[in-house]
């Protein structure tokens, strides 16, 4: 009689191991370089997903009918990114040994690096989807190569040129810009061309990266690194949904929330029904 | 000479016998579910309404001109919604009495309710136009009736199939959804056929209940439960434009203003903007 | 090895069966007259939890040494505030009937009755020491005789004159102050004469209601109705270690922590330090 | 039936021919020279006043049966400080010529030049006495004269040596602490002494002026130019008490709330207190 | 090697000779009739300037290559803006004589007179590129010549009728937008028209005021007086993008940033952004 | 003509050379376990500073008279606090070697170790006073050695047991306590027995280090972790004043100011007067 309710993301209590996708956070940010806090993330999305309902009107769909299990959030340490994402990396591992889908929370854009470690030993011919308003192709920040803006340059040497494909950029050095040309295919501004390059991955593992800065910050404003001019919800949700069902995607996250920055709790509202919405859409594996 | 100044919104001080629509507000929230605080409402929108001109761009219209009154808050008991729902009828009963519109301010959706009741007790035939994020046809919540989640199912009861008709609706469960098919009209998502609705209605008297959230979050952060991909400002302000001018409104509201969450100060502008189109569109009585 | 960490209060994670003293909390807050939002305190003070220490230097002892388990929070109806305090009664029957000391995170102090209700049906002779900087001792509240403002009143109604001790008394109708000196014993502003009190009650049972707002507002400015001129955070701490290790506590609450108005988050880790203290000083039952 | 409830300062709704002080509120601040905002004070008053009872326990008095009346705001024109204060002079000449107390609500501290002017045409014997962290006492600010920095240099332009009490001050230039020395009492600090300037004063009539800051930061936030180290509010209460019932204070002020950097709004909830108190303390006239 | 670093707006910290546009900001609000703080709109946007790029993917151009300089704040009085407009000017002169363009930084928008009266007194011929919510035009507000509310109009008398194209007007009295019809081109609601008015203006000297609250306040909350239904940031970014690169803008400013009612950042991120591709576009001199 | 103002700590803009006291800010947080921010501090304390007087009643002091210099802030890696710390560390050594005493301005206490590093290499008998709410003496914090919850344990191993002494204690693991008593000397709770360990210390080189939460979080709650019970101000300046007018202060430093969690400003305004008055009581060199 005196036990805990459930209190992961709502109706994300299916028992682990039937679950096809398991939810889990990390709650780090330490290699941010303008505003801190999505090591907030994860738990503000949590407790604010019961402000939403758990069916889709747009899906047609409910959360309680979809295996997923969240297992809350990592205790990773500050100041030391290396050890943080071996964390990461240990927990994608173990879920991918399992045979699920790893669906990460950040956190910083950096955790990425730690699931996707995990996936590329995994599946060896990985491709990368990836959704944001910086390029994050820096080959090292003020002299750390472990940075946040440095994420899908480490990724890319792991997989190498041809393999990801970025939307919504509209933010980086002259210098990220020209490197990209040569070794990523990447999407200026919004997400067109989204379908090009679905058709052209066709069923290879993908792993998908959203940084939900590639949302216009009136939309999403509670995020370390603001961007203006970036795309409506609607056009998210709606490429989101599309690369969960349509793709062969074996593991995925969500990051760069930092509630401290919502005082109007709307980004985490917007968080919360993007990851509905990518769950509802993901298929079984 | 020591007479105190006007203080309600901005340019409604007519004289009520000579007032076509009387505003009144419902600083009540007890019932919400999520984030509380709409009872802050009506004080901040007639407070920061002094932020606007009182002249319309749009319609080339001015308060000052127009036959309005504001009777300022009522006093309401916390705790106890059925009987904070009796005083907010006993205020529109006296306005209905009088041959003028109540136009109330919320509050939380539940104050409609009261204002409802007591148009449908002078015109059977009522009709219902509801802009909203929210369905709000629960049966109960929780197992209470009287909540906002519930209150377009309590109006159903009292006017039966076929009279309301909602817009925008984009949250609910799957139930409020199946039910809605049976029993009422329910556009969802946006604002579109709306004209379509306002033939069917022709003349018949129009209770007309707006909520806010219908807005985008990033247009109107500042209320309980903010439910992204809504409408844009310009969508609403010529749809309540359209509502206003040509359905036979009896008696109106607009509320879930919740000025707390509204840091900016923003969503309270927009409720403003709001009241003040309807004001300027509707006519005399 | 997919397992979901604890996120209960910190350290509080012990096996009911073995614990003397179990947390749960009531997120609810539906009478407040004015600010609202303590619903979300006991979830505040779980998450900040963590901030703290386990150690407390004052005492030299530890949490991790406690035998203290968190349930975590009850899902409660809003809008009718008799079906939540049988909730919380419910549940703190049920600890009770174990043999464990019920330890109530607020919520609203209507929350109170639905503990005390459990704890006097146990012990008929039940006391109550409360420390507020509201008497609480109102007949009714605009008619309303289940409100925040009428709780002690409530209790008295269960146990009869001379059973309860108020401490820190700073505001009240001229009505409930003239009304304290004939029923209970009321020390207004500070925690003076609590000695006395403990001597007086002696052995016999006790329910301990903490009000965090008899805090000054300058330490603990997040609750509904901050009142000027309370009592320090010190005395506070020597006052609550000093019931909680003398008095024969059979169960306890501490409420009214409204998070969202504390935005620098100080009043939160005010409230974790309280309790970290009480629970240390609470001697296994 | 139709009529407007009553929405200043709580209970003070008086026939203003009835009443002994007349409020009022000077919603200006165009001369502050760090943070802006005391022109939403006096609204933010009247709004939060509702938070408080109107008993007080440490007078065992209540507003109800006091004689005073709040004419709410005047409207203020911003950029032209002269106009404005001409204003407030016209307001507080014409409460004084009904033989009644002005009582003033700013607004930045320059509106008491204002009142000031009025005050002493009627008395010409006007003694001030004046609480604040700054001492306001510069020739002029930045080449201004009409700035919150010079106020008391400006009354003292109007009585002279000897007639300026000042308690609490803790801020000023080299400058400001000489000049004071020969031309009027400046208690550094505290608010000792305020028994001796009352006696030297006796029953000549006195402006009281109050500016927040004197209150320490962390019991009054909400102001702009927040000054460690200040008063309690236990000693401030006792202290406007003790002005309010022993000196002929004819006419009175308090001022600098800056409400919106005063997110949790204790800072309100002190001044409302403050007010309440002194309110109850003044004697009919 | 003691030496302080540039702290100035990102990259601008070219040699003042060398440079052909001269930032400096003008962080005064007076005249503010609503909400204050445009005091503080200058130092934000430098200190944000960092979570920026310095290359815009718009224009494919970067800060670095750019010969602009920041010149830092302006000291200004506040309670006198004939006093702060006089400064203003001297400082815009001394920078016109040096054959450079200066580029304020408000503050509120009557700044932007004093920038005027030094571009007029160089070039008699001046005409005016406004983008702004609201007319401006206003003979006096309040009594008050010198208001922001009243800007344009007082350019008004020193250029004359069929100078001055405003865009994005959604708000003025009645009487401002009849007047505009005879004096200014006015184009209402949106930043059309504007390849026409560049095409009647050819390569007369401009001087181009941009008020920020001409945006959306979804986008640009961060102002005094917000006005719903604005531009997009996307609208704003290419028509300033077009007048620099096209008229011959002799001097300019972007004004109206209110940072303290832009608690998630973006208003100021935005304010950058603009700066920042304005900059980008003006040519050299 | 067209030359950039000062914009450091006020009045601290002596030439380098002919100071004795150069401040320079370090605004790093990367380890931060709870909440971070501490990065925004020193630009936060520089902008700040104007609201304050330059002249010190206290101490009948002026800045405008001290010598010192503000050479602005660090540019510094996120994420790796080595090489942090290493660039902390050239700039302290390169002011001891101009014989200058450097004053560090925060960032997480970390940063402390920077600075220290330098001191210690010139003055190997170097002590340390540290003011603190927390001991910062752990071994390691999950794994990771360079953490500001380790700090002061770093600074330990650099110069060995009985020169490091620390007021204000009141949180830490039982394992820090313990260990503490071996090799440091502890003053828990408040900063009692200073003038003991004044005397001890006599005029052997004292590094002095100033954790701001030391002070309650009534008076400072802008800290990434909030311990209540803390001193007051006046303890703290009395406590600061005594230290720099005393002791033979080489290299100080104040931290842990995160102005994020600071929307009243308070906080920062009270750290700027700690500098403010330990600047003026610092002898020169």
């Amino acid at each position: 009689m005196l036990s805990k309710p459930f209190d992961g993301f709502m109706a994300c209590e299916k028992d682990p191991r039937e679950a096809h996708t398991i939810l889990f956070g990390a709650p780090f940010d330490s290699t941010t370089s303008f505003r801190p806090g999505t090591r907030f993330g994860s738990a503000a999305i949590r407790q604010e997903s019961y402000g939403l309902e758990t069916y889709s009107p747009y899906q047609d769909k409910d959360l309680e009918d979809t295996a997923v299990c969240d297992l809350g959030d990592l205790e990773l340490c500050f100041g030391d990114p290396a050890r943080a994402l071996d964390a990461i990396q240990d927990q994608a591992d173990a879920i991918l040994a399992e045979g699920k889908r790893p669906f990460l929370i950040g956190g910083e854009h950096l955790v990425t690096l730690g699931a996707f470690r995990a996936a590329v030993r995994k599946y060896p011919d990985l491709h990368v989807i990836h959704f944001d308003a910086h390029a994050d192709l820096r080959e090292d920040y003020l002299g750390t190569p472990l940075s946040h803006a440095c994420v899908l340059r480490r990724c890319w040497e792991l997989v190498g040129d041809g393999r990801i494909f970025q939307f919504g950029i509209r933010s980086g050095t002259r210098e990220e810009f020209r490197w990209a040309q040569d070794h990523v295919t990447t999407h200026k501004f919004d997400l067109d061309g989204l379908e090009t390059a679905l058709t052209a991955i066709g069923d290879k593992p993908v792993y998908f990266t959203v940084d939900l800065d590639v949302l216009d910050p009136s939309v999403f404003p509670g995020t370390g690194t603001p961007e203006p001019e970036g795309v409506s919800f609607s056009a998210l949700r709606q490429a989101v949904t599309l690369v969960c069902s349509r793709a062969n995607v074996v593991a995925c996250d969500v990051n760069e929330l930092s509630p401290h920055y919502d005082p109007t709790g709307v980004s985490t509202a917007v968080a919360c029904k993007v990851i509905r919405e990518m769950l509802l859409a993901l298929p079984p594996r």
